[in-house]
């Protein structure tokens, strides 16, 4: 996660619908686990991407990967931890690390996704309060 | 399943990621499979839900009734019957039942789902079309 | 809701894997919500459903009924709010009411879900931790 | 593809359910699709695998990887062509391509994910009727 250090800590808990038959959870929950992370992490950044699409902007998920490290269950507390880890001129990436939430976490999955930028349906540049969060560590007030 | 005698099959399989941690098909699961249903059993009827969207319509669910009657599992092949139950100026009603794809089926959920008909975000008249297949029978041909 | 006046409220939002086309959320997306409602319920009243589990009883869902008042979208705060409303030997039932997380809360969906209890499999009297529920006002400690 | 050549063809539907706010397939949708895929894919080479969990075995995805080409959209009949492309003692991959369902069809998304064998939850050799579909070309029937 080299370009940005700032990491945004959004907790869950699984819930039965996200189990399977196998006693787990399934491998498909953690993709909008991810989602919510990148959604918070914008909004920490102080970018609503409910805004965001009201100005006719979409980030769509071009590519995702996921590394599945230990089994979490029905009830598990766990915290995805985000962080933007690449910033282009048309699309942007996220990394991620879903851990435990317990006072020594426990890593349980890692992936990333990226995104490419849309406005009005087509790719365009990232809009610039997105593109700003790569300039001088993603002041948000005058500082 | 009184206005309409027409009752559209749709097969389908119980996927891993509807199973939850119980070994069953989760209960949430059902909810999409109705709604594959009834956008079958208005193809049938000759209509196609993404055209009525196209044209401003939207038929959202405003009410939804599901009773489990018996458990079914991964890889289970399951058809779901779907009839159009009520019909109204603005707004309609689905029945189903769920049951097992088998020679002597057994049923194993049933339901209906309550829908009003909105034309650009408004309460509107149904289309033409749908109002239709409470007139004669659904004969969509001269006939 | 007439058992039990002890309302749990289960905070959430709407993330985007849960809306679809016709950009508010999808009506199978509060079934989910239900649960995480009902399982926050247990575990305020001192009952964890994962140890109930694990003592080899189930709770499976047996009826479902939503209504949709008012549509809710991405990234909306909502509250549920959860109660049970009925205590059989053999099944309970809970009752729901989803409103918006604001000052003056209003209504955006209610329902209920009615289960049966099983242990190992089969039919069985409620664990007398949940029977416990319905005498005396649900008092958890000695009071 | 390289270590077999054949491949399972899966038919779906897009489900309205699938869909998001911007109008198109949700990334996550396409996860249980590809696991039905393979879930195909082992049966037409003779294996079920609710079989091989009644034996006490499991394929649990340990890394999953998507690329999204196009986007897809409600109703949108698409097919996901799974082929095994990796297998070890303890574990395999499947690789897949989405495409739509037409006379020239195109790829809308492609993937991979990898699974460990585990037998009573610790990790195991793969069974012998998934070893042997590495050797002689899948041959089932003696030929």
């Amino acid at each position: 996660m080299p370009l940005s250090t700032r990491i945004c800590h959004t907790r869950l808990r699984v819930r039965y619908a996200e189990t399977d038959a196998s006693g787990i959870t399934h491998h498909s929950a953690y993709v909008p686990w991810l989602e919510a992370g990148r959604v918070e992490w914008l909004r920490e950044a102080g970018l609503s991407y409910r805004d965001l699409e009201r100005q006719g902007y979409n980030l769509p998920v071009v590519e995702l990967h996921l590394r599945y490290v230990a089994a979490t269950r029905f009830d598990d507390a766990l915290i995805v931890r985000s962080a933007l880890s690449d910033l282009r001129s048309r699309g942007l990436r996220f990394s991620y690390e879903v851990v435990t939430d317990e006072p020594h976490p426990r890593q349980v999955a890692n992936g990333m996704s990226r995104h490419v930028c849309l406005l009005g349906g087509r790719i365009a540049p990232l809009p610039a309060a997105i593109r700003r969060l790569a300039e001088g560590g993603e002041k948000r007030e005058g500082a």
